[in-house]
């Protein structure tokens, strides 16, 4: 997606450690009709599943999931980080984050992932996976069936596709990061 | 706004305690052609003014104000709730929640919310305006203005739209509920 490639190389960030910072833009302060370009785009991607539902992960993943639930006149559902006491029957999991270096819980109510669910992941980066294998968890309680993962950023460096692949997950990414040292960022072609 | 209204007397929930759960269409599972049309109409409450930033705190207001800022064609900020370590400039501030008993931090960085700022804040709910409140101190100290608040729904016996007023804020809710007391949801005409 070139319009996200000249994006990130313009106004993305690099940092030690495999950091990259993109919130001008995608996670923090977010531009909207770029949202609606990256919705299109997963759209595009996925155009041959048979999607009925996206799904997210808040905060970061609520506007791309949004947008592309907004083209294809989906519902989209949200998990939750922590545990309001106001979700009925709710599924939740753990999911460790490399990056705060600490375990979370994701909670979802079973009333809006269901068996009959043929579910479209949405989020903001993949990196090691771990949110993702959470989804994964999540998806797996309810009996809703995972069609793919999207994002639109993937850091190539740290694995998370190949472990998603090894589960048979459909994995697209907007813009694949294969470099993010001496403070460069080196985007795939 | 009759298409809100309508949906919420269809899908919305009433419970002891002054709750209204619109769960499956506003702020865990969301339909976005909804969104979309309450974005449209925040769009025609502010047509006079001259916004030139949305603003929106984690997690349910993130979809209508993406949508309203997509329709606008302005960039789109939101708050956290926790302090990501990874914010620089950061401006915080505490807020009571009510409805959970305790106390959360709310934060932004000073990047995005700036003196050249003209910021109209979006949010799913107005109660006790607790976190609005919050908005309005983070937007005081960096120095933007707030141009207005605009809410999906308004709880009016909740009082939080008199104490906004007071402070010279202009409050638009697409959706007032006067009572919600034996399971009924009253909508204001």
């Amino acid at each position: 997606m070139e319009l996200l490639r000249k994006r990130i190389l313009q106004d993305g960030r690099s940092f030690e450690g495999g950091i990259l910072k993109v919130d001008s833009f995608i996670n923090h302060q977010m531009d909207p009709v770029l949202m609606k370009s990256i919705g299109v785009e997963f759209v595009r991607r996925f155009a041959s599943t048979d999607v009925n539902k996206v799904m997210t992960i808040e905060a970061s993943g609520i506007a791309p999931a949004i947008m592309t639930g907004y083209l294809l006149d989906l519902p989209v559902v949200f998990a939750k980080k922590k545990s309001p006491r106001t979700i009925r029957n709710a599924i939740s999991t753990t999911v460790h984050s490399f990056t705060k270096d600490r375990d979370y819980e994701v909670v979802i109510s079973a009333d809006f992932l269901t068996p009959q669910d043929r579910v479209l992941f949405i989020d903001d980066f993949l990196a090691y996976g771990n949110a993702a294998l959470g989804v994964m968890d999540l998806i797996r309680q309810s009996g809703a069936k995972l069609v793919g993962m999207g994002f639109i950023i993937e850091k190539s460096f740290q694995d998370g596709r190949k472990m998603l692949e090894e589960q048979g997950v459909r994995v697209e990414s907007l813009a694949i990061i294969d470099n993010l040292s001496d403070g460069r960022i080196a985007i795939r072609e």
